[in-house]
């Protein structure tokens, strides 16, 4: 598509560098900021350069925020003895949406795949090893994706952890609630039956 | 949901400001530009404050443009007595994009729409009106949408144009290409039989 200004094409093609978004809704997106006035305009670039030049990693668990330490490590409530780990930022805001999980977390901000060049050395995996063995932990839930890097993730740390004295879990698989049995896929609908549990009132 | 960061969430409400951006493509996006390199979230960011400080607006068919004139207007090869008038800079590039149209523009960047208070005022019709006016004009192609409020302004346009010696015109509605007429609206299948055309070769 040839635009009619240089300018325009210019933010358009940094518009379509976003995850998700084509050329089209860049389109969109750079004549909707044409639009606005130009303090706001300011004020979009301004919070994402801020953002990118500002945001600190927890040097606890690696979450993304603001200070040394992340709200969840900073909380004298949460419990110091369980350690979630995660894949990425948005495994941790998902799981805080749900509000039943009070204990701490371990972000890998990625997952082991040779395939993109991502080996288990790029990932903080010695920090998890060394929260695991100052003691005070005693159980890691593993909540990986259940793709291959996923899994062979789950598997490496497995094998790094298991020789202390904790107990290492996995988040439960199974039917989605509101899902139906006939759409579910096999190995989902398996794991559920193999994993049933108490019939609970 | 609660954010661990002030400078994400900031980061975050900007990104859901844009056209068909949610809560959760926008933290997609806000957590893709914290795995960029800075120059490059620098980038992103001049790029749409430039466009916004530097783009002008072409001073005879309003298209969005670098220098006085849009490389339509100031094209020779150009057929300077047919405008097609359309609503957004969009629609040219798309016009553009078909490699048929040889005539100029008139860009109104609206429509005449009282529910969101845009009367003929706030539209460039007085400037249409004097590039007609000027003589050189012999044909006008509203290129509207079929909405009410596109109808309105064809109809509003059509009542401002009608006294001046020129054809006006509008683009053709049917049954679009590869579409099956049992899934066709009523109304365009009807506009599509009653404006049918000769068989050619």
């Amino acid at each position: 598509m040839g635009y009619s200004s240089k300018l325009l094409e210019k933010a358009v093609d940094q518009f379509s560098t976003l995850p998700g978004i084509g050329k089209k809704s860049a389109l969109r997106m750079a004549l909707h900021m044409l639009r606005q006035p130009k303090e706001n305009v300011e004020l979009f670039a301004s919070a994402i350069v801020g953002m990118a030049n500002n945001v600190k990693h927890c040097k606890v668990c690696n979450m993304v925020c603001d200070e040394e330490l992340c709200p969840v490590c900073s909380d004298p409530r949460r419990n110091r003895s369980l350690i979630c780990v995660v894949e990425s930022v948005r495994d941790v805001l998902s799981i805080e949406n749900t509000q039943i999980y009070n204990g701490l977390y371990h972000v890998l901000d990625g997952i082991i795949s040779p395939m993109d060049g991502v080996g288990p050395g790029d990932l903080p995996i010695a920090e998890l090893e060394e929260r695991v063995s100052s003691g005070q932990v005693k159980e890691v839930v593993l909540a990986l994706s259940t793709s291959m890097e996923g899994e062979t993730t789950s598997y490496f740390l497995y094998n790094r952890l298991k020789k202390y004295d904790i107990k290492i879990t996995t988040i439960a698989r199974g039917v989605a609630f509101g899902d139906d049995l006939e759409y579910t896929d096999e190995l989902t609908l398996a794991k559920s039956i193999e994993n049933r549990q108490l019939f609970k009132i």
